[in-house]
């Protein structure tokens, strides 16, 4: 299984057999879906002592291995990681089925009524790093929305991810299902991937999760039409009619609710006519919870005016206003308008979720129709950006791309429509 | 103009123009929208001379460089196709506009509410052949939906674009909107459109219009995501309970109507028990067409016993039952069942259209969902695979992919939905 060769013969293999199993899971009706969803569920909280034993080997090695504390974090499930799996895979049963619904049904003048029927993508290749819950939770949306899926999880977290295969397969044959519709690649040499890559035959949707140098890779690498997001790069804009207080709650919130996610606030714009009122309360806050600030000329000048000079208050480059930091640090900026506002987005954002605040309507309407970007806002914090807060009941991740689904993709991203035709015997003249 | 350093400047100025235009036209309001359409589609009759003066020079160059009648077929317009495209032009004006529609907005527990909005993709680059006739038509559809665009027509037509682009920026300048909005690629450089291919930061789709080897070109060159059709391998079965009148009425229609389109059959799979009744009937109604017919032995045996020899009716390669003739040829093939022929279609076909001939209604529902193509039909001609019988108005092209749209893609088509969220101050716990 190491040489080269081997490995692309080996994911011949698993692609094809993905590609058999993809025309029967999308057939499957949804009694018998959610009856291999409820059958993993079972199977993960019976085995979870199992996957405890396999994810401790896992993390041993990554730690021999000298990973870092925060690759370890992610990598580690506990008693509750495993239950929170089990419950996702339930849950996931739960969500309406959107597989074969017909919209949209109408009569032509030639008498052939046409409509469109949701139907499954086929192969969904997922690509992801360390987090081992990752492995449950795709293939669950997978399943219900009718793809085969071929998981390939961080080389670190092998072991976890094939004790967890062995649940949902355990689930599948328990409905009657192919095993082969969800796939883990068992094979740590990282070829596999190359080779995922290039699988055009087999594979429909490759959906990367992870870094940036992860997706980086996959948009260099690959010509399979891909549901990514690259970056995070977003704003919260206090327009000069802004609620005050609505906008310190929630230019707090976006930024310091949590750090590390792609929702969080990179950057704060606020209107010149309204910073005096908002910007010193708000660099209070941001400063007493160890947030670095690093701020345009003006933004500066008006935090140390007011707060004396702070450690955590220093000069933003220009290169600073397109950093995704997920990190305690904020970039700040004074705009004359929310035209103004509107430009910086357009030019240093990433298109994934911008917000702003402000209590009139017409310039609220403005931002929304004319930011475009995956998520748009008023009034709300950026952190609300995500499948569940949005109702779609889980999400295999957040897109920033322009075709297909934007924003956070649930079960109904991971499908599309064709055209059904009914006639009685039509013929075109 | 014609060192490649020139052309790489050239386009990405051509980028940066659409870039910038894309944001203007991406707000302009419905009115201002159809105020240019009716001043191009004014502009278009006015100069209808001027436009075909334009082309006679292409025309005449064309013929000179040794061009096929056929080639010089799609590059000829006359006074009808000047026409046509002036109403194809009023027609897109008339048609609903997309831009905007915000749909299932509901409200969540945490009191946001989220819905989402319809929204331009952004830049289109379009390239094709040697119809001058999708210069306007595509500019209209573009500039309806909310685009900016890019067109890179066949350099052979040169002339004829850049007289239709004098039209369509006419029109634009006439309702207020920028010139940039809809850009005609002007060299005849086919560097040009390796350049294109590659401005992924201003190019946010790309559409190819042509034949296979341009579609395998820009697939092969380009990591901009796509709208396209490779390849329309069709296919009729006629099921074994099919009536029969019908059936030989749609198998006719759907090869013999037009030879040369992506929607026409290019296979016929008839169920054996019917074949009798069927098969020898519809085989007369090709040899009278000329049509050949590529058999597996089974029908040809059976048109052999029922009309004799014919020169049209040889056996088929297994290569043909991959092929789209685009040609008065027809690949035959008798099948054991409905499951024979899904399985067929599912690796001979293309996924662009297939229907079903029956009367059985379970059968045509498993036939409906369990063919994965962009149309699938019941008791139709597959011919009818189009955007202006489907309603559309019309249509920019039709898809064989599966993210995004599949099918004869329309308006909606090339826009996508963003998620928009409303609050009143709410932040995440």
């Amino acid at each position: 299984m190491n040489a080269p060769t081997d490995i692309k013969l080996y994911m011949e293999d698993v692609g094809r057999r993905a590609r058999a199993a993809a025309r029967l899971v999308a057939r499957a009706d949804t009694a018998t879906k959610n009856r291999a969803l409820a059958a993993m569920a079972a199977a993960v909280r019976r085995d979870s002592a199992k996957l405890l034993a396999a994810n401790a080997a896992d993390v041993a090695a990554a730690r021999a291995s000298g990973k870092d504390d925060a690759f370890v974090d992610r990598l580690t499930l506990d008693e509750k990681s495993v239950e929170t799996m089990a419950q996702g895979l339930e849950q996931v049963a739960a969500l309406p089925d959107p597989v074969g619904e017909v919209s949209e049904l109408r009569e032509r003048p030639t008498g052939i009524r046409v409509g469109r029927m949701r139907v499954p993508l086929g192969v969904i290749g997922i690509i992801y790093e360390s987090r081992p819950n990752v492995t449950a939770d795709a293939a669950a949306l997978c399943l219900k929305s009718g793809n085969a899926t071929i998981l390939r999880g961080g080389s670190e977290s092998l072991r976890s991810n094939r004790a967890i295969a062995a649940c949902v397969h355990e689930g599948l044959s328990a409905a009657g299902l192919p095993k082969d519709a969800v796939q883990v690649v068992d094979t740590a040499d990282r070829a596999a991937v190359g080779e995922l890559l290039r699988m055009d035959r087999y594979v429909d949707i490759i959906v990367p999760r992870g870094g940036k140098s992860l997706i980086e890779r996959v948009m260099a690498e690959s010509r399979i039409p891909m549901i990514k997001h690259l970056d995070g790069v977003c704003h919260v804009y206090i327009d000069e009619h802004a609620d005050p207080e609505r906008a310190i709650r929630i230019a707090d919130n976006a930024k310091t609710q949590r750090y590390g996610t792609c929702n969080t606030m990179e950057a704060l714009l606020v209107h010149e006519a309204i910073a005096p009122r908002v910007l010193p309360l708000l660099a209070r806050i941001y400063i007493d919870k160890g947030v670095q600030l690093r701020c345009d000329e003006a933004s500066r000048a008006l935090i140390r005016a007011a707060l004396g000079d702070s450690p955590l208050v220093t000069a933003a480059t220009e290169q600073d206003f397109y950093t995704e930091y997920l990190a305690p640090i904020l970039s700040v900026k004074l705009v004359a308008s929310l035209d103004a506002a509107m430009e910086h987005i357009a030019k240093y954002g990433s298109q994934h979720t911008d917000a702003i605040v402000t209590e009139d309507e017409a310039r609220a309407q403005r931002f929304l129709r004319e930011v475009d970007s995956s998520s748009v806002m008023v009034n709300a914090s950026t952190r609300f950006a995500d499948g569940f807060e949005y109702g779609l009941g889980a999400e295999i991740g957040i897109s920033t791309d322009k075709l297909h689904a934007r924003g956070p993709v649930g079960l109904e991203g991971l499908t599309s429509q064709k055209y059904v035709v009914f006639g009685t015997g039509q013929v075109r003249t």
